[in-house]
């Protein structure tokens, strides 16, 4: 199929695409909440029940956490045997007072779906499987194809991991397609070529037995708030790196071809201020931003909380204090490591006479990367050139997505990762949404994907 | 009234008076939260009641905040003139889950009384007028009495500070009372010396215009939740010295015959610990505690908060953090200048790119101090001797009671702040309660005080 034949299946189906869209988007699968486990269930079935539909086979796999669902067609013998990924739950929707519109009831506004997923990644999933859907129903689909669709890409992945051996004595592809990323610019197509691994630990402080009156006991208790907020200032040092020891191992510099992919994409400080509300400013000062994003490690603060958070003022001491914290990794990091040694940091920087309490919420996998010499880079940089008319960009992104790279080892490391999102669709934040526009973008890339790939 | 009368008083009554003392515990009047303004209203009307049943001349002061209730009556000529100061707030009531009894639901469980206010300071309130009724009933109340209650203790005194001048205009007194505070020991009666100031301040860092994604953002944007965590480190330094520039103006140390004060107190490190689960290392770590607590400021984070607070983990730089802080002062520090200073602080080490928020509580007041060689103080040691067959305790005390220094001028700076709390009465935290026992002291203390105070 040709783009403008692509193009006329999409206008003529879009009413039931997005009715589709639509009810994959209702399912609250929110995996990091066992509040949603039953949603998260529904949400696997029912694409188990769409790819039956487009004559796969399924299976759902069961996981310690969240089914697997892996679905396979075979195509024509020399075709290419292409594996995807994609993942059906969601990030939590608080703080809901701040969406504009219920984030379980998809709604457009503007030529946008407006709903938690509706880009990440359920947005990106459903275009993938209605490109397979357009290219079956014109018996244009000649790849083999294997589609895994996981359900805690948001808590961890903790499910797929632990069948990890299994699933990949069953898959034997030559390239893996993700489209979980963004466009560096709109109109851009953007190749991602790297990928952060990701650590997660929450960190409890135990100070004493109850909240204590901080005028009685100011100045002879330790404030567990105060302790844990001096913890979390030992994380950096002045210059924004990463105060924790060895935790660089593994960590390099782009070479001198990755440089210049970097400087094509021409990173704009006034651009980010103007789209985020600050300065680019965080990290290490002196590192380039997109080196920082592609090629450096962070620890995050994701979210903290201790004592009187109510209206007004209340003098406690208060009896403990909580932080969430995530690390990306870059380069050659192991996360197993990486955990051991924030861990064994913040030992080191807790105060005597209080209780530390570490809560895992499970290592997320490393970083990820692919080869610039990568056929399939070169296959994707003609058809995106071709089918968009413009150079695609090649991007090392910040964000995670854990098992990819687990997965490429069933295609030899070859994948190949473009997504249609934008920075400003707001995933994992309040009103989060996908242009329909984009939404057909990903549409014709992956059915000419699908088509044009040949096995390198 | 000797002991004797008054005991049997009490026994005679006590069905009643503690029903009463019940109904005044009822009234959520918590005065930092606005969404419990009518009950603070509403309990000072009962207490006016009260007040005009013991023939007592009545005034609902209004001001900006909650009423502030003078009651007076007048004694013989050559009788003390007594101020009596108390207030008739609360401290909010949660964490709610944490406590066994609703806690506007008074229960009285092995002897003692278990509610929000039991002591702190509805409860040492109560007992005051209870003894001024047990007077006024058998004709023995010589003394003119003059009664403040305010109704804004717990959240800056605002109201009364306000009308400050105003109310001074008409008081006139020899000595004031407090009864607010906390035997050192049980069954040691403890005249507090001194009281610490208080300054509350709360703190906004905003960051990135909404919560942004940690992966895509990570290593660029400064996250608000570290950037805090960071500016709260630095207002003390490594030996938990407060390290806000010019701090430290107008504290002294205790002088010989103070220091031999707290050295009879007998302050035990194995004892706190027991009692709060935390050993006493908070503050400077040279001083002794009961010069920490007394004679040292603090400044405590008594909350925090930012981004994700729920279950499991989200990726997310959150869009802002917030600190809730107050600071105890000491000696002759002057709390406008100390509030000034701490906000200097805190904007010197904000970081550049993101708004710096204050959120002011009020300016609670100086911190108070009694002279050595008061006659009111030497009066008291005596009575307290006689009355309880031992020999009290001079303390100077960490809480604060904002207005007490502006009152006393009233007095001449003649005060007798003692009280029969201890430290297990969880005061400010779940699970507050009062013993029965310690009521019927603090009545047979006040009564007998009342009668035996000579003009000096």
């Amino acid at each position: 199929m040709h783009k403008s034949e692509l193009e006329k299946y999409f206008e003529t189906n879009e009413k039931r695409i997005l009715q589709e869209y639509f009810d994959l988007l209702r399912f609250k699968s929110i995996s990091t909440d066992p509040a949603y486990h039953q949603d998260c269930l529904d949400c696997a079935v029912w694409l188990q029940r769409a790819l039956e539909q487009l004559t796969f086979k399924t299976e759902l796999i069961e996981t310690p956490g969240k089914p697997v669902l892996l679905a396979e067609r075979s195509g024509k013998p020399d075709a290419p045997r292409i594996v995807f990924y994609g993942h059906y739950d969601v990030q939590p929707a608080d703080p809901l007072d701040l969406w504009e519109s219920p984030p379980f009831e998809p709604e457009i506004r503007n030529g946008r779906v407006y709903a938690r997923g509706a880009l990440d990644n359920k947005g990106q999933t459903f275009y993938f499987l209605k490109a397979v859907e357009a290219l079956v129903a014109a018996d244009a689909l000649d790849a083999s194809l294997t589609i895994i669709l996981e359900g805690e890409e948001e808590s961890g992945s903790g499910g797929i991991i632990t069948i990890m051996d299994t699933l990949r004595s069953r898959i034997s592809g030559d390239v893996l397609l993700v489209c979980d990323t963004d466009c560096f610019r709109p109109g851009l197509p953007t190749i991602v070529m790297g990928l952060r691994g990701l650590v997660k630990l929450e960190v409890r402080l135990d100070g004493p037995k109850r909240d204590l009156h901080s005028g009685l006991n100011g100045g002879v208790c330790k404030n567990p708030a105060q302790e844990l907020a001096r913890v979390i200032a030992t994380l950096h040092d002045e210059n924004g790196r990463i105060a924790v020891e060895g935790y660089y191992e593994g960590i390099r510099e782009p070479n001198a071809e990755e440089q210049s992919f970097l400087d094509q994409l021409g990173f704009s400080a006034e651009e980010y201020e103007r789209e985020n509300g600050v300065p680019p400013t965080g990290g290490e000062h002196e590192l380039h931003p997109l080196v920082r994003i592609g090629f450096q490690p962070t620890i995050e603060v994701n979210g903290m909380y201790a004592g009187y958070t109510g209206a007004g003022a209340k003098t406690i001491i208060p009896s403990s204090a909580t932080v969430k914290l995530t690390s990306r990794l870059a380069g050659k990091q192991n996360p197993v490591d990486c955990l051991a040694r924030l861990k064994a940091h913040i030992q080191k920087h807790a105060p005597a006479g209080m209780q530390l309490h570490f809560i895992d919420h499970g290592v997320g996998g490393p970083a990820f990367s692919v080869d610039l010499d990568s056929p399939y880079v070169s296959q994707a940089r003609t058809l995106l050139r071709s089918l968009f008319e413009t150079e695609p960009m090649l991007l090392w992104e910040g964000g995670s997505i854990p098992v990819v790279s687990a997965l490429a080892e069933s295609t030899a490391g070859e994948a190949l990762v473009v997504g249609f999102g934008l920075a400003s669709d707001n995933i994992h934040a309040p009103n989060e949404s996908f242009a329909i526009s984009r939404f057909k973008e990903g549409f014709l890339y992956v059915a000419t994907a699908l088509q044009a790939l040949k096995r390198a």
